[in-house]
């Protein structure tokens, strides 16, 4: 039987020793845990091929089996390892420094959070990159994988135990599996507010609203999002195009893919057929509301334009579906968004600047966009380096969360015995 | 009946509205709800008395009853507020600004929190402070006082809301007040997670843990602190006596002030007499540990040491009594505090900066103090003008919480029509 409260205390233990670790010390583990990788890679995979396997004797999708296969994906994720390495530590930088008139001197100083909860699904990949910021930024990390890949991620984490022990300067309980499947456990590692200092759930929509109504640990949600894009008056049609079609193409299964195409009334009558045209090649489909229809019923459109159900645009569709709407101004695409987004990534596409300013004041997202695809909303893609997860909430982080989000900050006062009257 | 989900919606409704308030639009509300606290101070303190009486009527005592009473206090808090438009704002300040290899132009700029959610006990000053800071930093406020102060947070309230709707910028709906006294709309206000996006606990412990427990809001919890000074070999022991002082007697029951004196061995002889002696004066009693006690044994005291208890040294005083303790090292005065502190306040005093460096890297609390008494750590003590909370906590905010820490951020990207590859 798992004992959450030992491994608990075993985690919050190894983070009282990261706090002492210098750069350089993180830096030589990481390399160690690379090499116990690729030295134990051989197990890695045939540990993978178990979940496989069993994946495929359950009747899983090959889309899922996909997720869950590191067969071709390994060397790849320790090469994401190592840019880590070369990522900036912010553990130790300070902010904010300043002389007070009574002559203390303060400043804020980036420090580890201590330990991450990490709860997740699926890709198994996330073991590693989830390690890797960890321990670059001095936390320990007490992970709970899927079921569906136990065998991968028991195999993952020995090799990375097996590298921080070869390495000896960071505790081997620096990262600690909850090796079971029993769904209790995650109940039960939610309350371990006395050893956990931050829970991360990367999965759908059911385990982050589990976490938030069942954590005593504050939990960061994210990883959710009903995208748009508004085309304004304004904007580059031609332009527009290749944009819109990045945004709902490139990589449809993620959360930053687009959802809703909202087009300016004054456009729309031209514009929206070339939209259905140049994106229907790519096997998109569309729910159009009904002055959407209306202009699309006009020209050929081959059966894929659909009217659009009350709930289409609350739906983060995951797949080749495409939103259809028209509005009259910025104001209805805006108010359209504040209803309907989950807060992710917005984008708005015009040549006009003062709609621009407005979209970036008034859209309340982890990421608005100027004539770019909602796909940049990445901690690869934003210049961070690496990502832990986007957040959508508004607490601690908010977008792509990498090192610094990995960190929280003391306030340091220096004094000559003041004291305070 | 108070209907906590229409309180919640009317609530984000208004923080949409702010969200579009300029600086000057701000400051001339705040202004005009200086004024109308001023044209209502006589029906506010009239509702005090109110509030007052019932309280000498239960038998509270003269030390809550001050807490609660706004009697000569108003003018004091009105000019705090006065204050908080003299303060800059965070909303709209940018950060992080860069240029992307691929011509992205990203930065993360500040915006409101949304709708702020304040549960607290007794003193009604809190009512003004956190309105304040929530209208300065574009949020909406949605606050439940305590049963005692019911009256003249009522009084308060209106008087805010009557300067806001005659200054007529801002909706009056900005501040919302649950007026009840029924205990469990506290826990309906705690899932409205659709509506609130932060809540603020200021009270108790059991307060904080309720909120911890029952709330699907994330939740800043702070406000309690076991405090400890560390007397170093070092320490320049004349300057060290009146640091002690003040941080022991200057206010005894707020969460800064000391609770536990850890004193070196090899002084310990000499300075644990001049600490006894020096504080008795001011009506402090002491809780030894044997080694203090034994030290303490030889010299006269008048009474004023007790042995201390097991939990003596997880207790929070709140009042003028000190823990005593001999450590032989740096090392065991890191350890003391890593087993005992609740991550508030700690206080090295020491000549030794390689000792205040390891001090300030590894004892791990929201404020690290070097030569200074505990109690500064305090939005105005550290130059941030006023706070709404001091968090223990570590995500989002840590420390004296104010204006920057009501916001969160949201990355702006602006692009040529980028796709990505």
């Amino acid at each position: 039987m798992t004992d959450m409260q030992a491994l608990g205390k075993r985690a919050k233990h190894a983070a009282q020793h990261l706090i002492r670790a210098t750069t350089a010390q993180k830096n030589r583990a990481l390399e160690s845990v690379a090499a116990a990788l690729e030295r134990q890679s051989h197990a890695i995979l045939t540990a993978n091929c178990v979940d496989l396997d069993a994946a495929r004797a359950k009747g899983m999708s090959e889309a899922l089996m996909d997720r869950l296969s590191l067969q071709t994906r390994l060397p790849a994720i320790i090469r994401d390892l190592r840019t880590v390495i070369t990522l900036p530590d912010p553990v130790g930088t300070t902010f904010d420094e300043r002389l007070l008139p009574n002559g203390l001197k303060v400043h804020r100083r980036r420090t580890p959070l201590g330990v991450i909860g990490v709860i997740y699904e699926s890709r198994p990949n996330v073991t590693v990159d989830v390690v890797a910021l960890a321990l670059k930024s001095s936390n320990a990390a007490l992970l709970r994988g899927g079921s569906e890949t136990i065998h991968t991620n028991r195999a993952l984490i020995a090799a990375i135990r097996d590298g921080l022990t070869a390495d000896g300067a960071l505790p081997a309980d620096a990262v600690l599996f909850v090796d079971s499947t029993d769904r209790h456990l995650i109940a039960e590692m939610l309350k371990l507010h006395q050893y956990i200092d931050i829970i991360i759930p990367r999965g759908g929509a059911s385990l982050h609203q589990f976490c938030r109504e069942n954590s005593t640990i504050p939990v960061i949600t994210g990883g959710i999002g009903i995208c748009h894009i508004f085309v304004d008056e304004s904007a580059d049609l031609d332009a527009a195009l290749p944009v819109i079609h990045n945004a709902k193409t490139q990589r449809p299964s993620v959360c930053n893919a687009l959802d809703t195409l909202l087009v300016h009334q004054a456009i729309a009558e031209s514009f929206l057929p070339r939209v259905v045209n140049h994106l229907a090649d790519s096997g998109v489909t569309f729910r159009a509301e009904p002055r959407a229809q209306a202009i699309l019923d006009s020209v050929s459109h081959h059966g894929k334009v659909h009217p659009a159900d009350a709930d289409d645009f609350d739906t983060e569709w995951m797949s080749l579906v495409l939103g259809l709407k028209v509005v009259d101004s910025l104001d209805e695409a805006i108010d359209h968004i504040a209803a309907h987004s989950l807060n992710h990534s917005d984008s708005i596409l015009t040549r006009d600047m003062s709609h621009a300013q407005r979209f970036i004041n008034e859209v309340d997202s982890s990421a608005v966009f100027v004539n770019a695809s909602t796909r940049f909303n990445d901690g690869g893609a934003l210049g961070l380096g690496a990502e832990v997860a986007v957040s959508t909430q508004k607490l601690h982080a908010r977008g792509p969360m990498a090192l610094e989000e990995l960190t929280t900050y003391k306030w340091v006062i220096i004094g000559e015995n003041h004291i305070r009257s």
